[in-house]
C-alpha cells in the first residue's frame, strides 16, 4: 500500500500562489485539500452552543486570515497618522484609560454558508457554524480619532492589522476602511477585552476593531495601525474581495451589514461521523439564535417540521446588535424529519429558502435545515 | 445556476448511521462533506502557536465525538460505583478539597496525522494540528479511588462521559477504561482548570481525566461515573475503535502511549489560501516542540533544508508529561526548499520518513514537512 507524504497531496501542481494573482477555480465537486486545511485551522462555532446568551471563549467562529501575530504588549502601540491634526501613538494602558464600553456583538463571517454554492469558489468552506457572540469591551473609536482631529476632507479611514500575507499574489498587512460618518458613530469600538478577560491571541490581542452589525471582516484583529486617507482605501481586502458579484469580471458592491439568518441547536443526540440526530418521540424543546445587522431586530422566527411553519416565541435581546433567542415546542413524532427555522427582520427582510447566487460565497442567509430521526 | 439546498449535499445517500453497524468505506480520493463537517467542527492548534510553552486557550485542539454537554455544576456528581467498598457522589467541592496538582501535559488526538493515510479512513481528517499543551489543575485519581476502596478483584475501571450518541450503530456514553495499576499511578489526574481556569465547556466542564503521555482519547471529559468492573470493558471506544489494525476484520491492540513526533512553526509568512510560505532570504530562527508518550524524554531533534539534517538545539521540558522546545538557525537561501524536523526518544524511537499504515489512521508520526519560497 504506497502512502504519499502530506506535503505532496497538498500542494496543487498548477498553481503558484504568491506570483499568480488569477482569480483562482471555482469547484462543483468534493473538497480540496486546501479547503481541508483551511477548515482544519479555522473554528465554527458548536452548534450546541447556541443554547447560550454568549458564547464561550474557545467556542466563537474564528477566521485568520495569515498567521495569529505574537504581539508582546509592552512592544505594541496604535499608530494615527495621514490627515489628523495630531498623530497618536497609543499605549494599550493610553486606550484603557479612557472611557469604557460593554456590549454583547454579534458577529458573522460574511463567507458563512458558502459550501451551499454551487459552485462553490476556492475560500474557508463554511458551512453554517461562522457565528458567535462575545461582551466586548473597548472604547469607541470615535474618543481616539476625536483626539487625532480628523482633517475636513478625510474620505477613508483605513485600520491595518500586524498580520501580512499574500491573498491572490498581492502581498499586504490585513487592512480594511471606514467613512468618517461610520467610524465615528457610537458603536463602533476598539476592544481589548472579550466576556470579560483579555483579548486571546487568535481574538486580536492586545487591540481590535468591532464593527458591530457588520460582518466579520470589518472587524480587523492586532489593529497597531490606523490613517487617514483623502481618497478611498485601496487595499485588497476592500476592493480585491469582500464584495458581491455575480461573476469573476464583475466590479460587484461592497459587503458590509449583516443579513437576517436564524439557526437552530440540534435536538437530540448526533452521530459521530455524520452529525445525523436522533431524537426521543415527545414533547422537544427546540431553541436557537436569530439575528440581523445594522442594529436592526429580529421580529419573527419560524419553525417548521417537514415544511409545515409555526411561529416560534421571540425572547429581548440583549443589546442592538446582539443575536435574539427563539424557543418553540416540537411534539416530536417517530420517523423520519426534516426541521428548519427562517427568521425575518424589522426591515421585511426573510432568509430565502433557494440559495441566492454570489460569485464568492458572500451573505449567504438561507435557512438552515436539520434532517433528524425520531424514535 | 443550480444551487442545491445544503443538507441535501451533506448526507450520504447510502449510509444510515443509526442502524448500519457495517464499518465505513474507505476513501482515496478528495474529502468527503462529513469529513469538512467534521474538520469545521473540530480544531486544530494554529502552527504559530509552537512558540508558547503553553497552548492558550482556544488555541489547544479539540475533538468532540459528540455534543459538548450543558452540565450546571450545582446538578453534576461524580459517581464512583461497582466493585468498591464504599460507593461515593461527589461534588465539585469534594474533589477541590482533595490535594491538588498542576501539571503542564502535551494531549495528542491518535487520529492527528489522518489525512496522510491512504486510504483514509473516514473520521476527522486531522493534518498535523492535533496537540496543544495545558497547564491541568486536579486532584490523583488515586485520592478518589483509595476513598472509595477498590476491591481486590477490580479488573479494569471505566470512566463515562455526559456525552451521549452513536457510531457505528452503537449508542454509548463515551467511556473509556484503565487498569488498576494505571488508575492508581501518580500522574493520572481529575482535572477542574486548564491554564488556571475553570474547564471550558468544550474542554470538560466540570470535571475530566487527564492520562499523560497517553493519545488524547483515554482523557475522558465530562466525567461523571467511575465503574470498577470484575471484567475487561466491552465500550466501543474501547474494544470497537482506538486500536491499531492492519485491515478492518483484524482484532488489533489497544492505542495508548503517544508515539514520539515533532512540528516545527512555519517561518516566514503565509498565502491565505493554500498556506505556502514566504521567507526573506537570510538567518532565520527556526523553532517547534517535540514530544513523546509514557513519560519518555525527547533526546534528539534534527531539523533538515531539502533533506539536509543538522541538530536543533533542545531547551529542557517543563514536565516529564510536557513537549520540548527546539531551535534551530537556517540561513535560508532563495528559491524553493523543503523544510522537515524530526524527533528520537529515550527509547531510541525515531519519527519515520515513510508513512507506516495503520487501518485507522491512528498513531501517525510521520515528519512533518513544509514547502517555502525564499526571496
Amino acid at each position: 500500500m504506497k502512502n504519499r507524504l502530506i506535503w505532496e497531496q497538498i500542494l496543487s501542481d498548477d498553481l503558484n500562489p504568491f506570483y499568480d494573482a488569477a482569480p483562482r477555480a471555482h469547484s462543483t465537486g468534493l473538497i480540496s485539500r486546501e479547503e481541508l486545511a483551511l477548515a482544519n485551522r479555522n473554528s465554527g462555532i458548536f452548534l450546541e452552543a447556541l443554547q447560550h446568551d454568549i458564547t464561550p471563549a474557545g467556542m466563537h467562529y474564528l477566521l485568520v486570515h495569515f498567521d495569529v501575530p505574537n504581539i508582546r504588549k509592552e512592544d505594541w502601540r496604535l499608530e494615527v497618522s495621514g490627515l489628523v491634526g495630531n498623530p497618536l501613538a497609543l499605549t494599550l494602558d493610553d486606550i484603557k484609560a479612557l472611557p469604557a464600553v460593554t456590549m454583547p456583538v454579534t458577529l458573522e463571517c460574511a463567507g458563512n454558508g458558502r459550501t451551499a454554492m454551487t459552485p462553490r469558489t476556492c475560500s474557508m468552506p463554511w458551512f453554517f457554524e461562522a457565528v458567535g457572540t462575545a461582551e466586548w469591551t473597548g472604547t469607541p473609536l470615535s474618543h481616539v480619532l476625536d483626539h487625532a482631529g480628523l482633517a475636513e476632507d478625510a474620505v477613508e479611514i483605513a485600520f491595518f492589522g500586524a498580520d501580512r500575507g499574500f491573498d491572490r499574489g498581492i502581498e499586504h498587512d490585513y487592512g480594511r476602511s471606514l467613512t468618517p460618518d461610520k467610524a465615528m458613530s457610537d458603536e463602533v469600538l476598539l476592544c481589548y477585552e472579550m466576556n470579560g478577560m483579555p483579548l486571546l491571541p487568535q481574538h486580536g490581542f492586545p487591540l481590535r476593531l468591532i464593527v458591530p452589525g457588520w460582518y466579520g471582516m470589518a472587524s480587523v484583529k492586532w489593529l497597531d495601525r490606523i490613517e487617514v486617507l483623502d481618497h478611498a482605501f485601496q487595499g485588497h481586502q476592500q476592493v480585491g474581495t469582500y464584495r458581491y458579484r455575480q461573476d469573476s469580471g464583475d466590479e460587484g458592491r461592497p459587503v458590509d451589514v449583516i443579513r437576517v439568518r436564524s439557526l437552530m441547536a440540534p435536538p437530540g443526540i448526533p452521530d459521530w461521523y455524520t452529525r445525523r440526530r436522533m431524537v426521543d418521540a415527545g414533547a422537544v424543546e427546540m431553541t436557537g439564535r436569530a439575528w440581523s445587522g445594522g442594529g436592526v431586530a429580529v421580529e419573527r422566527v419560524e419553525f417548521a417540521v417537514d415544511g409545515v411553519w409555526q411561529d416560534a416565541r421571540l425572547e429581548p435581546r440583549g443589546g442592538d446588535y446582539a443575536w435574539t433567542k427563539w424557543t418553540c415546542i416540537w411534539q416530536a413524532e417517530p420517523g423520519e424529519h426534516v426541521l428548519a427555522c427562517r427568521a425575518t427582520d424589522a426591515n421585511g427582510d426573510v432568509q430565502p429558502l433557494e440559495q441566492v447566487w454570489d460569485n464568492s460565497g458572500f451573505g449567504n442567509n438561507i435557512v438552515q435545515q436539520v434532517s433528524v430521526t425520531v424514535r
